[in-house]
């Protein structure tokens, strides 16, 4: 078991060893420390390794000039400069919140970028504002469009955070798929079978075989089949990929450029690097702050209230899970695998970090 | 089959004839019509006898004082004094569009309003503006949250319009729930059953009976089951249903006011009417307009040619659909089944308006 100063400092400490300046490193470790402490451990520790590649490969910028390039009262583009996601997407909500101070709310789309860790991050970045966050992300090709076998889009990710009062804050942050691709990564290695609805053959037949992923199949949009809506899930990716490329000039769809060095680079650029979308909204642009937050504490409380179905104790309210996971964690430590401790090690050693692989 | 023409002038009579006065009526069966020529009969003429019984229920307010109640630079609270929702809604999305303008973004929360008819009309307004337009409304409660029993939501609809150039607009309009309450309808008076997904018992059991709403049952939400992500659809269905009404003031959740007379309003309230949120982001406030058209024409190709899965022939983009099916409309008349004409002529009747049930 880790504690998150320690696992922070280390993360820190490998990006400055990159040449990050402290400033940007600190945020970077935040990021990583945050989703561990979430209970997403497939966007912590188990990525610095991805990072520390792509470095070596020359396909980040660990001196970036993030810039504004466009902008009104209520919005801008950023370009990240190749940046690690973390620096430009830390830079892009700053922004987006400063905005939403002036003119009641802030819309910021991000070119430019790369991988940016968890969604959720930057959106509750807005909750100490008193404003309401949000944050999405395209992502490496993995997803076929509905009726399709083409792998075009990413799980694309949507994360809103919205303040309440004496309640703990409404926090939804998912992906636009009905499961994550970490969790089929782990089914397959364990060589378990994942239910229908999740992926398909390269025909568009239906599998329950996480390795169809290797062998021409795709993963599938919320929804999960066209019966079921899939093509909501499609209309959601979509959404996702245009406000973060199209309105930015990123690489859209299957354009995107993969976030670990061993997938290839396609020679084809429709834009430049990965693409973000973030927004803030002032409450109070709406509605007087107090107001809001009471009235959010009558709704999570209501929908709290609601009869849980047979065989469960209670409704989850979106954020409750990750809020339970965090106090959990934090009182417990973070475990870190065996094969990824040896991951860590390796790179401390190469950089002249130190890290101690007993926890 | 009546004329789209034949049809506008009908409903902008009797709503006329219920008090509107001439320009409101006609934005009012401007909103039918769109429904009736894109597909979507459910939110056409189906639904006039529920706005006249309303009317007769003094439900709705035909003189209404649709006012701002709130704004900044780049939002607004419109209050819409109990007004047939169309007309509350399309003064909000007009605001929203004037706002753009100016600020380069315009949000518009709106309370006080009724069932605003399909949700993609008031989206697609922008495009003209070379706009991105957004529309979101919440409902009827009959939708429970993921492990839950109680129908706290509406099916709580998303609409985003996006220009493209050569190519035509992405128009994605779709219930957060698999599948709308008007095909569950459909499917209970044919006394056919349903895929499982779409509703469950009074118990939270899976059901493929349609008629289990009238049992204690409820719709689901996108994903249909816990283990499909229908956490994703509650989080999408609350979204909606927050910036709707809690932002602007109206009653949340279960406590929405039916759209239909036949269904008591309850005595508990929380706000005013039911609750809309409309948005429009100026394009060029990111992106010089012409580049914009031209990526998201590049975008639209680059997905309409995804390979289709086996047995199907192409991949639908949103907003196709609907296209063709209102070109098949506009060419062929609408057809009106006998016993919805039948409603129309008692209406007429009552009215004095004119109405031939011959089509």
């Amino acid at each position: 078991m880790y504690t998150v100063k320690y696992l922070h400092d280390f993360t820190r400490d490998v990006f400055i060893k990159m040449g990050c300046c402290a400033v940007d490193a600190a945020k970077i470790a935040d990021v990583f420390l945050a989703a561990e402490l979430r209970g997403l451990p497939s966007h912590g520790m188990i990525r610095i390794k991805d990072y520390y590649q792509l470095w070596k490969a020359n396909r980040i910028n660990v001196n970036p000039n993030v810039r504004i390039v466009h902008e009104t009262p209520s919005t801008a583009v950023i370009d990240g400069d190749g940046a690690v996601g973390m620096v430009a997407a830390t830079r892009s909500m700053e922004l987006a919140i400063e905005k939403a101070h002036k003119s009641g709310t802030g819309w910021v789309s991000t070119r430019n970028s790369n991988h940016y860790g968890i969604a959720g991050y930057y959106a509750m970045m807005a909750l100490g504002h008193d404003m309401i966050g949000m944050s999405m992300t395209n992502a490496n090709p993995l997803v076929a469009p509905t009726l399709s076998v083409s792998p075009m889009l990413g799980t694309n990710p949507i994360a809103v955070a919205i303040p309440a009062g004496k309640q703990p804050p409404f926090v939804a942050d998912f992906a636009t798929t009905p499961i994550a691709r970490g969790k089929l990564a782990v089914a397959e290695k364990k060589g378990e079978k994942v239910p229908l609805g999740f992926v398909q053959d390269k025909e568009g037949t239906p599998s329950d075989d996480p390795a169809i992923l290797k062998e021409g199949g795709s993963m599938l949009t919320l929804g999960g089949d066209y019966v079921h809506g899939s093509h909501k899930g499609f209309c959601l990716s979509a959404i996702v990929d245009i406000f973060s490329a199209v309105f930015s000039g990123a690489n859209f769809g299957p354009f995107v450029p993969p976030s670990v060095a061993y997938l290839p680079v396609l020679d084809k650029k429709v834009g430049e690097g990965t693409g973000h979308f973030f927004g803030a909204m002032r409450i109070d642009a709406f509605q007087e702050a107090s107001t809001f937050k009471a009235t959010m504490d009558e709704w999570i409380t209501t929908f709290r209230n609601a009869k849980p179905a047979s065989g469960y104790d209670k409704v989850i309210i979106p954020g409750d899970p990750e809020r339970e996971k965090e106090a959990k964690i934090r009182a417990q430590g973070i475990p870190i695998i065996p094969a990824i401790a040896k991951e860590m090690k390796e790179i401390a050693d190469e950089l002249g970090v130190g890290f101690d692989m007993q926890g």
